[in-house]
């Protein structure tokens, strides 16, 4: 008996030490928390109706742990940054009726569902019940405020309806006719966010029979600065999308590459030509992308954008590297998407309020002088600096981190002097008469210095940030800085003056 | 010794349990199904001259499961469509011989190789003699006739030649100067497909020694719409590469991908950065890609191409979301790959022989009408919209996924209006003299035009079908849609009349 | 008991069979060779301070095994070239110390570091230790001499030179102002490489305290050409990123598309979009890229960049496919690089010493003659071409290896007619004055060149390699070489005679 018993052990610890390692590149996790008779509910309905949905939240973090179990990890592995949750959430899964029946009373669209009180929208301020810290940091971030920025700054609205409009042609001119909600809902704000209101109800055939549904504005719609139903700003969503909210995903490149792109913010593809891009690509398979803390080396063996930009990060010894932060500025002290030019960070995400010499709310004035006051000072800058090496001399000496540092602002300034020179020519050709000031944004050699700065100047910057070589050369880099002042200038030259 | 069975039992179990999972993300399986002797000794002499056909071939399902079993699957599970199977192809693996000389009388390419008649090309007629129901609905698509759509469609043969005519410059012009085949099999016959045809034969000089073999025309090629020595139409391997043909490839992206890719068709890249495509790509490998049926939610939780295209799709109750089709336009009713103009799909897919009203094969005119006559009508669009809609909802409710298609359509209905714009302007240039409409697309300001129409419109299109933000913005979006027509009237205000 | 032992004996095999099965797709290894007391010395201090420095090389074969047991392995297995090992290397793994102390008279970088000798950097030189063979091929490649061959040609001096400078605007036209190597040094040498060389001491603040070190030259750099303070030539780390070293990822192809790359030289976006590419993306979580030496069929099913450019490749007989070489050209007949034009390989890697008809350093004259003497000829050509089709052969048939080449040698032939076409409308415009030729770069018609050979002509080459169909077609390929040629003559045409 005693020898069967230890066969018995003995191939038991063999497969409990084996088996987790089967599945720890499976997202599918058996333990699920005890599920609240109203998300049952919901469960038993959508389960056929909508089982991507519930498969996703099957899979997530939200229906394996409670709120209560959470509470209980060691505050570095903690998940959910709130102190005490509501009796009644606490002892649950995070379930559906959760999530969509909190904060009733703020929420516009909350309806009547089949005997329940349903909101559409969750929002940044539901999901803060759990999660303070992270809410509250995203709300002075710039990305909270990311569709007021537009909306309420009369040069990137003049921009953004000079672009999303619909043109005919009249009497042989480009005439714009009209601009829709939907054709800025599709571009600009689609990662800016839209303004999500309640404009009445409609009645949906669905395969359950009719229901009658509040019927929102500008929806469906994830974009990081959306203005919610309830008033609230942002969208958990855009990184940690329904229902599976997986750390994952949100730590995966993908994530922060839907918006922040080639052609006009291509950190997504320099970091995909990076040789960070390249370990990642290569070896990311084999790596944690679940582990709280994130601990270098161990988990991961080149960052991804959370790395460097939010996440909580550990050395091998289980020393804090970096804190966490949802605002993602918070480890940056130079805007390098220029507008028109770098400058230190905005001292506020609210960018609409500040004031230039040129009396615009805009960063720098036309010709390259900072609205210093609202901006971050040096020693801020300092500060934030030294945060962001502390996260690369993780994996580089001081030495190297440094010397790196120091190209990256030369470049910077580099793109700045060649955004300025393209600025000169505009001036050249306004003063000329061959283009016409009042909308600075709707002729070719107008549209050729916005690409100077939006697109080349920022395709140089984010090279030298990330390191990817071809954004800096050939690929929207110096080739296309050096080439579009040639042609800015030729247009000038042989242009004769415009008769209007 | 019961005990010990108890272990043994329990131990099996819990070993049997863990196995599958181990191997689950592995396309290598064990069990073979046994050789006929004809693919026993391609095998034999094939295993070591081309290893990688051989070992791509043992992945293979055709290699593991005989006709006879596939055809004991439950219907939803099943993977061939024919309800029977020649008696002698039946109980053996799907080996080289099984395939490669089926159908000999047909096939001009058949030749004697070392005792064996062998066709050098496996076409969808012979595929057709286990997945009868793929290739039928293959046969009415529009990718079966893709080759015949570009050369029987004079318009579309005279871009072709236009673009990928070689050029030399005499008396200070550039003249055209002869159009290879070979350009045109590298260029656009690489996805339409090329007409393969038997010229003769040639002796080769192999490691096994000298071998006589049909010389064929237009070879390799893989284009969907390829015309095959047997007279068939079309490309299986196309998608499902030789020699595993494996449905993991054929319902990843990159398949698609090949063909499907920015500028002038960026349904690959809209898709890569959209919020699909950024969950796949962060999550897919703990995925099925393997299931048959595909059930939402379980085996994937973000689609690919294939999802919402033509995969056969259950939820999680088992019931049926959406049939397979290999007739790829099957759940579609618009065309947003526009020429010029968006326009509901053509009934047929041999789209040569619409007529419009100028009289070309083309389902919109110049100026935008489109032949009704020649396409699907109000109410087998809005069938195909509900199929759509369908696979849609196994994720989104009901009210999001019709928000969705009334931004889609609104969007569509803009992009066409800015190229009709440019159409316009380029009525404008014609009736100046500032080009030669004799053909439309030699001239600079003819290739704006066209950069309108296939380039920026078509990548607002599919921006708006799979909500890829930058594709509709700055990347081939509004922005060039409204810099080249500000570039297409300035040309036309300040060129001087044209003197030929 | 015999029973128990049996029952016993046959789970273990199970689980033995089992268990690497779980782990194959981890990198992490259980077993370490034993540590050098200095190495020991350096990971205690670095562990917490540089995670990712100790993690990533934790992660390496280098910390798995001693040399000697490298040398153990059969010829074809061997992963180091070196027959014999210094005696104190080669029992202990290959950790900090035995990389960064070797040759210490040579490196000008050596310094006093908490009582040790340290070299900052490791060269090929030091690599040659157990890696001779590689290192000898790699300095006869034009990688070795990438940064030479642009430093000492003035042609591409020129070209990079007009490119990343800073432009001013002065009395309206556009100069330059400086040329800084961080701009050199983040655009071309980045890849290039950039010489490196000790130009002092300087006081770093470190956590540990104050430490002197010396102070580098263009330092941070991975650049091919890299030239290091011990005077030898390249950087082993730009494919073999530190600290891994991991034959996976350089045998990924994300590693060559960090320099080769759209829009100049878009190797890896062709093969991205190609079928190989497909395949590769779609199912190569499920292959083996440890595997040494490397068996088509059973380790990939289809090829990487490292496949058919340098790899040990055997058939599924234990037969040599190919012989590994890191003189990367050494499988290669033409360079489709074209400089204007494609060419024969050059005989050596230092292509500076070339001289052309034009007297220039340059592998083809400015209208299209090769500088033959200095080129491979027609039998090692073909003794090349032979070595690239025994890889396709691997999978493909003669037949179609035969028939792929021919077309790929035509369309190379006519993207060079149409670089040539662009060459003549160059020549035309300078003879109207309508450019300065003293710089051929600097003015708009003359980028215009530049992007006809360098982007478009480039593209539609690498396109007919590795079948990339839209690179040859409207994405920088035949649609593009048509147009610019289209808009070089209409330019030509239109612009009346410049007076300077």
């Amino acid at each position: 008996m005693k020898e069967r018993a230890l066969i018995f052990a003995a191939l038991t610890a063999i497969l409990l030490y084996a088996l987790p390692g089967m599945t720890a590149n499976k997202e599918a996790k058996s333990n699920k928390a005890p599920l609240s008779s109203e998300s049952q509910a919901c469960v038993d309905c959508h389960k056929g109706f909508h089982s991507g949905v519930v498969g996703d939240w099957l899979s997530s973090r939200h229906a394996m742990v409670t709120p209560e179990q959470a509470l209980q990890k060691p505050e570095l592995e903690r998940r959910i940054s709130s102190t005490s949750i509501p009796e009644k959430l606490s002892k649950v899964a995070v379930g559906c009726y959760e999530c969509h029946s909190l904060n009733e009373k703020t929420h516009t669209d909350n309806f009547e569902h089949f005997g329940y009180n349903i909101n559409v929208v969750v929002t940044p301020n539901d999901c803060k019940t759990c999660h303070k810290t992270e809410v509250e940091q995203y709300m002075g971030s710039k990305k909270a405020s990311a569709l007021d920025n537009l909306q309420k700054n009369p040069v990137y609205h003049a921009l953004v309806e000079t672009i999303v409009s619909t043109k005919d042609v009249k009497d042989n001119k480009v005439v714009r006719t009209a601009v829709s909600e939907d054709a800025k809902n599709q571009t600009c704000y689609a990662c800016h966010g839209t303004k999500v209101t309640v404009k009445g109800k409609k009645k949906l055939s669905t395969s359950f029979g009719d229901a009658e549904v509040p019927e929102l504005t500008n929806w469906p719609n994830q974009g990081v600065g959306r203005i919610n139903p309830d008033g609230s700003y942002g969208a958990c969503t855009s990184c940690h999308p329904r229902h599976g909210f997986s750390l994952k995903v949100a730590r995966k490149p993908y994530t922060c590459g839907e918006c922040h792109l080639e052609p006009d913010i291509p950190a997504y593809n320099v970091y995909h030509e990076s040789k960070h891009g390249n370990i990642y690509s290569s070896l990311n398979a084999d790596w944690n992308f679940e582990a709280v803390p994130w601990t270098v080396g161990k988990d991961f063996r080149a960052p991804t954008c959370a790395t460097c930009h939010n996440s909580l990060l550990t050395n091998a010894d289980g020393e804090v590297v970096a804190q966490r932060s949802h605002d993602f500025g918070a480890r940056l002290w130079v805007r390098i998407f220029g507008l028109i030019y770098s400058h230190p960070q905005p001292k506020s995400g609210k960018t609409y309020e500040i004031k230039n010499k040129d009396g615009l709310p805009l960063p720098t004035a036309f010709t390259g002088e900072t609205a210093s006051s609202f901006l971050i000072d040096q020693a801020e800058q300092r500060k934030r600096q030294d945060v962001m090496q502390g996260v690369c001399k993780g994996c580089h000496g001081t030495s190297w981190t440094e010397s790196y540092f120091t190209k990256f602002h030369k470049i910077v300034e580099e793109a700045d002097a060649m955004a300025k020179a393209s600025t000169l020519l505009l001036v050249n050709a306004w003063g000329k008469g061959l283009a016409d000031k009042s909308n600075p944004f709707d002729e070719p050699i107008e549209q050729r210095w916005v690409r100077q700065w939006l697109i080349y100047a920022n395709s140089v910057r984010y090279a030298a940030a990330m390191q990817g070589p071809d954004y800096a050369a050939f690929k929207n880099g110096y080739w296309e800085l050096t080439n579009n002042l040639a042609e800015m200038e030729q247009f000038i030259r042989l242009t004769p003056k415009k008769k209007k």
